[in-house]
């Protein structure tokens, strides 16, 4: 057996107490830098090899400093709280010793929480993934850009995607179907790359640039169940230059399994 | 010409470089802890001072550790990466030598933004202030355990006000008007404490107890103009003993100055 793709992606190699080893793969790059939310996947992991006893993010902020890029990268994870069934930790993401990504994250045992669902949120609602536009319908001038449409597969709500063909539908919404490409099911880490894997919700504003992170903090809520996930993106304060881009991810089950907020630079 | 009391509250004296003493108000206590709003406000004053030439709070993380309680305190500011129009730093709050709050936050200059306002979202639809429930109104053992509601002044909109007298709405939903009973009147650092100064909005859900937050990230978006403010304060995701908080803060000028989210536990 042959660890999935994402899973060599995201590896850590453990060097000095604390310390990880990573190598940004190229394949994630979105325009000039490497997607955000693989990023915080990477982090994710290096956090989950320092917290064995409570290994699932339930919540993360990452602060995205300078643009990350291909190549090795040096994670320092120093825990802030160690607590019975939590752990607090701040986590630097460094490239060529500059710190380009830092981090507070809240780490424990999805598995061990009470199983009470009282979530009053709704699901999309999603024609299934046949009727959807696959992402790998991008030109490939796009994918020239965007390489991590290799890795990802997403099926856009076609009441969604009239960006795609210059006719946005101007709600600020974006919703389809995920899974990641090598058939990896998902799971509290992937879902940190899930909150940042769709392109901008801008796209439905007609503004078709990248929208370059500044803060994502992501709520992770369950273990998501095997199989596609629903996920949905919406902002509503687009203003002084800037936008929030709430994201939710619904796992196959029907549980709201993720929840994450970001604010971006508006594209240009 | 004396401070506002929440001015003096939220006031911190320079000790070291980029250490701040505070004393926190033992008036702001909730129940056993102090109000994690005004700790946030205590922060953000702290950060203010640290970035004379970037003093507005654009997002800011917190890290609950522990409980904050009513006295001295020391709050520690480094730098993590100063830019051309934003510095993120990270900042502790420590009691007794315990870090009790741990935060990032990336400042900047609110009134350098572009003027463009695209937002989507929709004020709250209140009744007029003076139509509206009063804080005050609360019964003298429920101001005895929250002192808080001497110096807020909150008008809820009876729509979402059944709590109040055992009949809670059960739509997860809380909103009213806001400011400061000693009349000072909004402004970015202020905007951190009201994000976190309604009851929890589980009171909405019929559970009155409580509600400790993990981690709070509240996005400071303008100037907010003088005058009562709306806030609106919502829930989805009651799951897993937890549950996210959203909130809205929006000034007299039909703005959306702020927002925030939440990870809470749920009340007992």
């Amino acid at each position: 057996m042959t660890l999935a793709e994402y899973d060599a992606h995201i590896a850590v190699t453990a060097a000095e107490d604390g310390v990880y080893a990573a190598r940004l793969e190229d394949g994630w790059r979105v325009g000039g830098g490497v997607n955000g939310g693989y990023v915080l996947g990477v982090i994710g992991n290096a956090l989950r090899a320092a917290s064995p006893e409570r290994p699932d993010p339930l919540v993360v902020s990452a602060y995205y400093l300078g643009p990350t890029v291909a190549g090795d990268a040096v994670i320092r994870t120093t825990p802030r709280r160690v607590g019975g069934s939590t752990a607090t930790y701040a986590a630097d993401l460094e490239q060529d010793g500059q710190t380009r990504v830092t981090a507070l994250a809240t780490f424990g045992r999805l598995g061990d929480l009470p199983d009470d669902v009282g979530t009053t949120a709704t699901p999309p609602d999603l024609p299934p993934p046949e009727e959807c536009l696959g992402n790998d319908l991008a030109p490939p001038e796009f994918l020239e850009i965007a390489p991590i449409q290799e890795w990802v597969d997403i099926r856009f709500d076609p009441a969604s995607a009239g960006w795609a063909i210059g006719r946005p539908s101007m709600r600020g919404v974006l919703q389809g179907w995920f899974r990641l490409n090598d058939g990896r099911e998902p799971d509290p880490i992937s879902l940190l790359t899930v909150v940042d894997a769709l392109p901008p919700v801008t796209f439905d504003l007609g503004r078709m640039g990248w929208a370059p992170t500044m803060e994502l903090t992501a709520h992770v809520r369950a273990n998501p169940a095997p199989g596609w996930l629903k996920v949905r993106i919406t902002t509503g304060n687009m203003a002084g230059g800037m936008f929030e881009e709430d994201c939710e991810v619904w796992d196959s089950a029907g549980r709201l399994v993720a929840q994450s907020r970001q604010l971006a630079r508006q594209p240009r």
